[in-house]
């Protein structure tokens, strides 16, 4: 039996410096090196080619190698009776939270006219703050995590989500209450998984129900956004700015016209990157627990989506 | 009797709507339009002009227009037996730490770095973040927030002051423990009070002793920070950048080496602005209380300096 690890691009140095000190015995393969397809029973993933899988005959279990599931569910080939897991890490969180409240100060405190004035050496006190009110699409641990620290820190703040709930502890708009949720603050996190409901929900209809101004963190999906919306939306002044960590094609395309907005801050896939220390342990937990007929951990239910 | 306002250069239209609003009959005068200095019993002071006070001999109260009585002691001028008050204010608190945690965040998720990518048209994924540990010189009611608020983000802290501190919630080092405060962070937040104790705290010796590539924040008074020893530690390496709002000169001379230094950000003293509607009806309170002989309220006492 083999582990397999299918991440083009991505450095698994880490990843198998880990897994081999947590299992010594384990052998594990990495794409696109793989000489005994046969005796692979479990796959680590992260943007495989799809369809890959087909070429497994004995794969027992799929594991995400971060939080994110989209890339295994959005390949129809990937067979329907196998297993799939994904990595849940409180560093995650703290990475993802600790990124979106950068967005969130450096819109409030007008970080880009800062450094504008600085560059023409200008000296302006005029208006220091932007008075704000941040939503965050996607109420599951990220953006709950997200609520919770920007109200301890003196913000108002909103939620929004696609299932009703009782007892949210801070004001919260269910999946028909959009528009409400839209003209309450003038700062949107996208913090939604992706699925087929909430692919490109980023969209210039939505941006026109934004109270003008406001300012957009994606750091969920590239597929949340329309992209050619969010250049509309910027121009209209539906938005006066936003900041990204998620793209469509990733790495962004060199002629993308992202790169030389000015309204637009970017950073590549960084906002919450999985710690193989914490993750490549969990992946071994769960196989010695297929190995043991014993419930796997952080199973994925495919109808949800995540 | 009337109220002088003396704050050259700042907009005061603010504080008279609100003053009048919560005493229609108080007489203001606003400096250099002071016609009846006999009539002046309150003074409130910005940056007055030295001597100034002397003019007046009727005064019976000085109010600070922000938290720092700083500009007003160095005065020797200003009358030793007229009480002076300050201006306490929760917004203060907010945004004091809430541009503190953005200079904290924009370091620890390089910023700069991603920007200067961004402008290159760069997707480099690698090594996200810095690892930090946050100092807080002065650990008073702004200080002592930013640790709070740090620590319920997940950060480690550890605060520095000039007294000796039992069951201080975080680790502390006090007045002689400087050298090891600084090697056990990399982040040094100055929120010190200016005394002649900490004038120039911040200098080429002290720099000299941080971790190699620390970041600094000063956001307490520009007298805390030799200027031209920051340049210094930039260039050797002894601090990697840093985040300054106040500045020995304000506004900053157009040709100070600061505008033009690539690892320095800034902003043009407004990381906490007094918001008059919450300050003037302190001055209005302590007005009438010094009427009525009754205590004043965020009594300065001269000796300790604030």
């Amino acid at each position: 039996m083999s582990l397999a690890i299918i991440s083009p691009g991505k450095n698994v140095e880490p990843w198998i410096k880990v897994l081999n000190s947590e299992d010594p015995d384990l052998k594990i393969q990495v794409y696109p090196d793989i000489k005994d397809p046969q005796e692979v029973e479990v796959v680590m993933l992260w943007n495989h080619p799809k369809g890959i899988l087909k070429t497994f005959p004995n794969l027992k279990l799929i594991s995400s190698m971060g939080a994110g599931v989209d890339h295994i569910l959005n390949d129809d080939s990937v067979p329907e009776e196998i297993p799939i897991v994904r990595i849940v890490d409180e560093k995650l969180t703290f990475s993802m939270t600790n990124y979106v409240i950068m967005g969130v100060l450096n819109f409030h405190r007008q970080i880009t006219r800062y450094q504008k004035d600085k560059a023409n050496h200008v000296w302006d006190m005029s208006n220091p703050e932007i008075d704000i009110k941040v939503g965050v699409m996607g109420v599951g641990a990220l953006g709950g995590d997200v609520l919770e620290k920007l109200s301890f820190m003196g913000f108002e703040v909103a939620g929004y989500g696609f299932s009703e709930k009782k007892d949210f502890p801070y004001p919260y708009y269910s999946k028909n209450e959009l528009k409400e949720f839209l003209s309450s603050v003038n700062v949107i996190v996208c913090l939604l998984p992706l699925t087929p409901d909430t692919e490109n929900i980023l969209n210039l209809e939505l941006f026109s129900q934004c109270v003008p101004g406001s300012y957009l963190i994606n750091v969920a999906r590239g597929k949340h956004l329309v992209e050619e919306d969010l250049i509309v939306a910027l121009e209209k002044g539906y938005l006066s700015g936003a900041l990204l960590d998620v793209y469509r094609k990733e790495p962004l395309p060199k002629d993308h016209p992202f790169w030389d907005e000015k309204n637009i801050m970017m950073t590549p896939h960084i906002a919450s990157v999985t710690n193989p220390k914490a993750a490549a342990p969990q992946v071994i937990e769960n196989i010695h627990r297929i190995r043991a007929n014993q419930p796997l951990n952080n199973l994925v239910i495919r109808r949800r989506g995540y």
